[in-house]
């Protein structure tokens, strides 16, 4: 297979780039093709802005969505940004790796999904009317492809546990795993994180390291998050709410979006 | 009294840049001292790199935490990070005002989070022990002072709903208004949100902006978020995990951490 990722930390000494070699060489190990982006080392550039969209007049006003479309459709997006596209067309697997900076990525990975997500790549794809609100959620261009986060966070699983003060850990990564993988078409796989990392021993390495090996082995084989698919049935057009009697009547929240979670229900 | 507007667009003639006016002129004419950072307009760096602890010898190993501790520590943090924080403490409120791109702030706006949140500012605050896990949510040195959103979103409201595709609207925020303006003692107001906002015309622009008048006359009366102050009693330590028994049985996820809903249930 072939494997994109985007890299986000500015220390290649850090933990975090630690982490980066052992995935890395671990699915090189397996015979993957693997390439990095690494954010900070090639200067990635954070901010959308008129610099992005060259064909823009000068005196025009800048429509963020608008520019978009016409600088894809008109192949004029900057180099930067056409690289990183051609990227993800490339790759069969796409894996964001990350600190979890105030409970999201940092900025310069945000900046790299804001100006990689082109509209009519990422977004504004398919048919948009009353009866089809477009190709998202489960369809999109990168349909048929997975990706999957490696976090690393300062906190203690407990503080991201279902009851844990910061919130569940599966909900705060909601809207990058669901808003901005599912979005465009991917199978999206639980996420790989690592808790109290600015206290790791050796030992407390090996055994992180080794459980990233492990999802690096499986990474064709582990289920992906059952989102449920926007045109699937499961939601009214063009409200895009769930259905009615769909979802357990105790669930609420993100967690109204697991298809997964009935068929489990009844099967166990 | 004192406002800090944070506002993320790059476009000055937008909407955004539209309800940034409306919200500063109601603000001053109801007496209140404003102030706007306008981060595209002054160029803000978005990226935490080496470039913002001057003081960190060019050999030694970036650790964020670590070198964020020592720069606020012996106030060596750069000029701009230094403003915002004076700017923070001169303020009784703050407002983010944003477009939702991709289910989260702006990068641009995130970076200014990042760096301005030094540690011993907005976290590291207070004691550190089995017994006390410092002072944030709820406490800190923010405390005492309100926080809200202004957010702008292509999407229809019913697509935020409770039942929409993308999540409701207040779980998307959680991060931000729990995480990021909570945490350091803020009492956080509902967020003001406005949909559709790609095909206002003028009528839907007057009726947003009423709108938001309304709420910038609110600002001292509005209830804030019920958050759950994690050292009133509520949370175990250091697990940090809501007491067994709290909350409602069916509450799960983020609104598991809203102390107000219980009593509100009660009276009903």
């Amino acid at each position: 297979m072939k494997v994109l990722l985007v890299f986000a930390h500015p220390e290649p000494g850090s933990l975090n780039g630690a982490l980066r070699d052992v995935a890395v060489n671990e699915l090189e190990a397996q015979g993957h093709e693997v390439r990095v982006t690494d954010l900070y080392a090639e200067g990635w550039k954070s901010e959308v802005d008129r610099a992005d969209f060259p064909s823009l007049a000068p005196d025009a006003r800048l429509v963020p969505v608008a520019a978009s479309k016409k600088a894809f459709e008109t192949d004029s997006l900057t180099d930067d940004v056409k690289a990183e596209i051609e990227k993800l067309l490339w790759a069969d697997v796409l894996i964001l790796q990350f600190p979890l900076w105030w409970f999201s990525m940092p900025a310069i990975m945000k900046g790299w999904v804001e100006r990689v997500y082109a509209y009519g790549f990422a977004y504004g794809v398919g048919e948009h009317s009353d009866t089809r609100w477009g190709d998202r959620y489960g369809e999109g261009k990168l349909a048929g492809k997975r990706a999957m986060l490696i976090v690393t966070a300062g906190g203690w699983e407990e503080h991201y546990s279902a009851r844990g003060v910061n919130g569940p850990i599966e909900d705060l990564l909601f809207p990058i795993n669901h808003g901005i993988l599912y979005y465009p078409g991917y199978d999206v796989l639980p996420p790989f994180v690592a808790y109290k990392v600015d206290r790791l021993d050796e030992a407390g390495f090996e055994t992180v390291a080794g459980r990233l090996r492990e999802r690096m082995r499986t990474l064709q084989t582990t289920a992906p998050i059952p989102y449920r698919r926007q045109n699937g049935g499961d939601y009214l057009i063009p409200s895009m709410q769930l259905r009615p009697g769909l979802a357990d009547p105790s669930a609420s929240g993100f967690a109204l979006h697991l298809g997964g979670a009935e068929v489990v229900r009844k099967a166990s």
